[in-house]
């Protein structure tokens, strides 16, 4: 694909991206979209396309500093539950009440017995934003090890980028193995009737920007959108029951 | 009971609690309780006992007034959550999330859609909140309707408790059946393992606030109090497993 | 005065409470109380009678607990901020804003630099309340250092009041005078045209809970009381002015 | 100058900002950004820009949408101050309490009262932000009235850019010279020590960009810039000073 392909098919699905929420507005709908994925899958980039011709008093992106010590003692999800959508507002998550699974449970920053019950309770908390009618949406970026060591060296050599290196890239190659297991129980017991979670091959960035939106405009369900949506290409873009079922894998 | 046995069960009661909150603070524990009850079921009068001597700054009662526009879109649980309790901190709700299984249903303040809803998802968001280990005590306040009718009258008459009538007494008394039933309803579903239900008869209000302390006290389970805590008077104060038994009534 | 006496004069200026309440939520006012003094002084006490028969939708109390790591670098008036009344509600702040000038300058808990643009700037802040239509009462509660003792003292042997015991207790005595030269300096600079100050003698518990009343009642100003409301005794309650002026003299 | 250019030098100067976001994450700075300007005047555009390569979770965008009934009852900057800048955080709002001297003020979404009190109170809030080490950055992003009308009208006929059409922007032509008298009176009131306003002339995009970020720079003042960080071009961007002592004229 050219970058002016590229381009174009961007402002396409950009295009219906504005349609869907002018109707989620009119419809009062709520949309919460959780991004999660290894460090440098590409969150911030989808994201930065999702949002980039939204109405930005509808839509929020949260991105949440670290706990303050009275926040550490709450109910886990409290934080976060806080920034959930009222009628007619998107909210998306870069990085989100996953965290107790992931990284958290990679670097023993709770202890096991607290991964525990996130992992036994998330179902139930996002069963009742289902029943909230709001639309959750749970992306997983799946980057390859190979790609991801590309992609945090550039940034160590990127002046621009020095915002993104944090003390956690040094173990995330390291620990490449102890994220996949994360990643791999917590995919495994999230995934469930109201909370699907959905894969994206991000290693090529573009096809996996522009999958990711196209499934986002199906998950949202605009009846008129001005331009064709076409389904996601399912090499990029598949739910995890494709993965359960052995019909495609996750990076090792 | 003289006033004056009462006001001497009461101050040793109260220092029990004291004891309890200082042993929950060194702990860090968090504790949760609910009061829910018809229009004068003394709601009000057993939290003012509770908290006559707790500290100011770990305990908070909250009695939220009704949700802005934008509230009435969001999650319904989410208002409340905003307000549980963090490490050491007694947050005491006086009416609660069960709004929408009992005035909203009576009333008609929200749709039969979202009443159900909220009863399907209640023991979820409870037993989350357990997971969290938050020691949650629900009680339901159980009078009967000529105790009632004789309270809401005294009421009416009482120029110091002007602000506790509204339009909706009028309607305690001759809805006294539909509360009833959604009482029922309420109580069945939202009885579960971790979020029992206690029920306290309260047409005399002196023995039900001394029990309902005492089931507190108990619940909390401070290892040492200093005075002894009688178990609550099985005939005041009761699991609504007694009521699914048959061993108990609440009021018709 | 007998204990009678002071229940009868109590439940008549409550009765005038509450008439202010209902005046205030018809009228869409917002009234937000402050309370301040020494450990003892008599906030809780006051404020207790104060609520007693209010509405527990409408009023609100305030006593905040200890700021979380991150609070403790915004602006310090910002989590104050988050409670202050919206139309028909009574905010009542048991210690406020004012703890910069008071218990953290004896004890060294922020620096000289950050106490003193703390009065260098709250009449600003009063002022912008003010012109909010936020009817602002603020009390300083005086008490002498010999009843101070003894209440102190009093709470270190009854069980019940053994959460008011802090480890600040100790030095309240031992550190009498730098909390009188902080209180000096605070209410100097702090008493201006949108924000007086009050001065309540409280060593005679009932005259100062009664006459303090009496001036909230003064200062809200309902119209139509259904019981006369007298003014406060100037022994008792008096306007900083009176200090200023030589008229009066807080406790030494 | 060229698109090549114009990217070249984005990309140093972002990498300036990223330099200075470091450097304040370091130091527990706070930085608080507001950008005003009429509709289309570049607000968005130029917010994407600064925020391009910062720390998501350091960095918030407000944009907040209309006050719940609620709230607007309360304070008027409430709202405003509860998304303030903790220590090392930059909180940028996209319109922010200026609301009330604008748009409010033209389209009388508030009393003429309100309007005052807002604007003889602005100073004082923002002084007591600048007291609290919040460096304070206020933008008056500066259109002609062909530019707004070009953008409108691409705006209308333009599918991406739909979320941005309002039935406010019908007004903003026919109401010009209304908004440019709030515009002068909010400018002259609000100007003050601790709360400069910063003009910016945009009716050419990129060079209105590149300077508004140097005078971000400056203004934020990390000692090492990895690039070296012009003084912004006094024809672009220049203090309202400028504008009162006759040297710059805003558009009529």
């Amino acid at each position: 694909m050219t970058d002016d392909d590229y381009e174009a098919e961007l402002a396409r699905l950009q295009t219906a991206l504005v349609d869907a929420q002018i109707w989620s507005q009119a419809e009062g709908k709520k949309v919460c979209i959780v991004f999660e994925g290894r460090d440098s899958a590409g969150k911030d980039g989808v994201i930065k396309r999702i949002t980039e011709h939204l109405s930005v008093r509808q839509t929020r992106v949260m991105a949440l500093p670290k706990p303050s010590d009275r926040e550490k003692t709450q109910w886990w999800f409290q934080r976060y539950a806080a920034h959930l959508p009222a009628a007619g507002e998107w909210a998306i998550f870069n990085r989100s009440w996953y965290n107790r699974a992931g990284v958290e449970k990679v670097m023993g920053f709770s202890t096991p017995h607290e991964q525990e019950i996130f992992l036994r309770d998330v179902a139930s908390f996002e069963s009742m934003l289902a029943d909230s009618d709001i639309v959750l949406i749970k992306f997983w970026l799946d980057i390859s090890k190979d790609e991801q060591k590309e992609r945090l060296d550039d940034r160590r050599s990127d002046p621009l980028k020095r915002l993104k290196v944090s003390p956690l890239d040094a173990v995330a190659q390291e620990k490449w193995d102890a994220y996949s297991a994360a990643r791999d129980e917590m995919l495994r017991r999230s995934h469930h009737a109201t909370g699907h979670w959905t894969c994206v091959k991000t290693d090529k960035k573009k096809k996996a920007r522009l999958n990711t939106i196209r499934h986002v405009l199906h998950a949202i369900g605009c009846p008129d959108y001005t331009v064709s949506v076409e389904t996601p290409d399912p090499e990029v873009v598949f739910s995890y029951d494709a993965v359960i079922e052995g019909k495609q894998a996750l990076f090792k």
